[in-house]
């Protein structure tokens, strides 16, 4: 159990851990900070730590594990301001969507004798706020540790105890290899589902498409990822655009090969990569990182049970 | 009630059809004819209908509304086949994923005296097969009629109560519109997704990129479209070729300048983007074709209750 944890920022990902952390009784006093008073006054509401502040130097002090939970876009200041404040021997890590930008903006500003390990634990809805938070939302999900050389053992077994604690499975790997592989499970499939839902939106202004109407034809899964907090993903196409950028040249250049394909007709070129495609899911689903529930699991017919 | 309704094909849309007009008494004889034996086996043993057939002119005899639920690439060689047997003053239907090509080579095997109107409920999950079906699958859900000129407005109402009897909300348009507002909803978010969920599949039998490990951060949502029926889906892209490569060539515009913004990190751009796109989702869900639940609904934490 930990003595003291401070988390800055509590949206989504920060008010799920200061909930799972309480319930798992990981930490014995929670502080929080963010900058705006009204989030901090919901956090509040919702009884999510045990100290308030809109101050992050002060809410980091004696923390034992401080964990930054706000876009990484704010890092770079955040380090700063809390820097002198950081307790010797504490361990400083974060949740952020991209891990080599936030080693090389936060680095400069952690003292000798604190433990920088960024994290990111690969979890999420498309709800953002302190109240979009649960207590479940790491459980069976990987959480991914990025330390840095010479980084303490210890910190890094206590860090990845906390993470267990809160369900989560726990790798460790190079910041670099972190954000190629997000790059492609995760960054360029929200940029390609922020896009088609832009071209949609254009249509359905232009054209009264009926694009919403007819929406559950397929286009309404691409819309879960599109309503992701736009903040946080402003700042993940800023930080990590080489691996993106390498990643969606992949992507187009495949799509070109099928869109070929439609053009001519190839039936068989079609239906061999629907059906490769068609095994992914599995592998997911068997992997445990899926339901096998049809549809997502959605509701049908009004939320009545299906036959 | 109808007398008699034979479905040619029993797959996760025929077998709805079947499980909903079944609960709903929407009619007497419900007749099942699909080509495989072990196809119309497992028909039988699920109780879907009344009598079987693996010839489709056996099942279509006497019978008041014919539904084809075949694949599209199938259509023609079926029209053929039932067009001698079909019933003078009969329904011909159908719930294929594209209109103009359906009308365009179905029409000519239709009888005089026969109403050909063709149909497509907006409604599956990623499953096939028999035993996929479900009663509610169709309730609140959109199904488009696209009768052709001159069809008779007395069968047109029979086939819209028999599809409100199912659930559905029936709306009807002509078969060019229909194929052009599907190719947006429908067939360019499929084409990109099992192309996406294609790059993927390289990456991870090519470079062990942990791809299906780490797929909860965005992939994974993908890969539930990508894996649907892939005869289904190749018969679509092949027979609505120009509505998609037409909506293709919107989306490839957008990501160029989406992808000029992440290289040259234009983060206004992107934020405006990001924000639009929320809205979409809030307006799909608003119109009652979405859940509201984070998510998807899918269950978090082994399936336990969230707080």
């Amino acid at each position: 159990m930990i003595e003291k944890l401070a988390l800055i920022g509590i949206g989504l990902i920060g008010s799920s851990i200061a909930r799972g952390a309480r319930r798992a009784g990981l930490a014995k006093t929670i502080a929080i900070a963010t900058r705006r008073q009204e989030t901090l006054d919901e956090a509040e509401r919702l009884g999510l730590g045990d100290q308030y502040f809109t101050s992050a130097a002060d809410a980091v002090r004696d923390a034992d594990l401080v964990i930054l939970c706000a876009p990484v876009g704010a890092y770079e200041a955040l380090a700063k301001d809390i820097s002198g404040s950081l307790k010797p021997g504490a361990i400083l890590s974060d949740v952020g969507s991209v891990k080599k930008h936030v080693v090389d903006v936060v680095s400069p500003y952690v003292p000798a004798g604190v433990h920088f390990i960024p994290g990111h634990p690969l979890a999420g809805t498309e709800h953002s706020g302190p109240s979009a938070g649960f207590a479940d939302l790491f459980e069976n999900r990987w959480c991914v540790l990025t330390p840095v050389e010479g980084a303490s053992s210890d910190a890094i077994a206590m860090l990845t105890a906390f993470w267990k604690g809160l369900g989560s499975d726990v790798e460790t790997m190079s910041p670099e290899h972190h954000d190629l592989v997000l790059a492609i499970t995760s960054h360029v499939p929200h940029l390609v589902a922020y896009n088609i839902v832009g071209t949609v939106a254009d249509l359905e202004e232009h054209t009264q498409s009926e694009v919403i109407k007819f929406s559950a034809s397929g286009f309404r899964d691409f819309t879960r990822i599109a309503a992701s907090d736009p903040v946080m993903w402003r700042d993940v196409f800023l930080t990590n655009r080489e691996a993106v950028l390498e990643m969606l040249g992949r992507f187009l250049e495949d799509l070109s090969v099928l869109q070929r394909a439609v053009r001519i007709g190839d039936g068989d070129a079609l239906e061999t990569l629907f059906t490769r495609t068609r095994t992914i899911r599995r592998s997911i689903i068997a992997a445990g990182q899926e339901t096998a529930a049809p549809d997502f699991g959605r509701p049908h017919g009004d939320g009545k049970a299906s036959e």
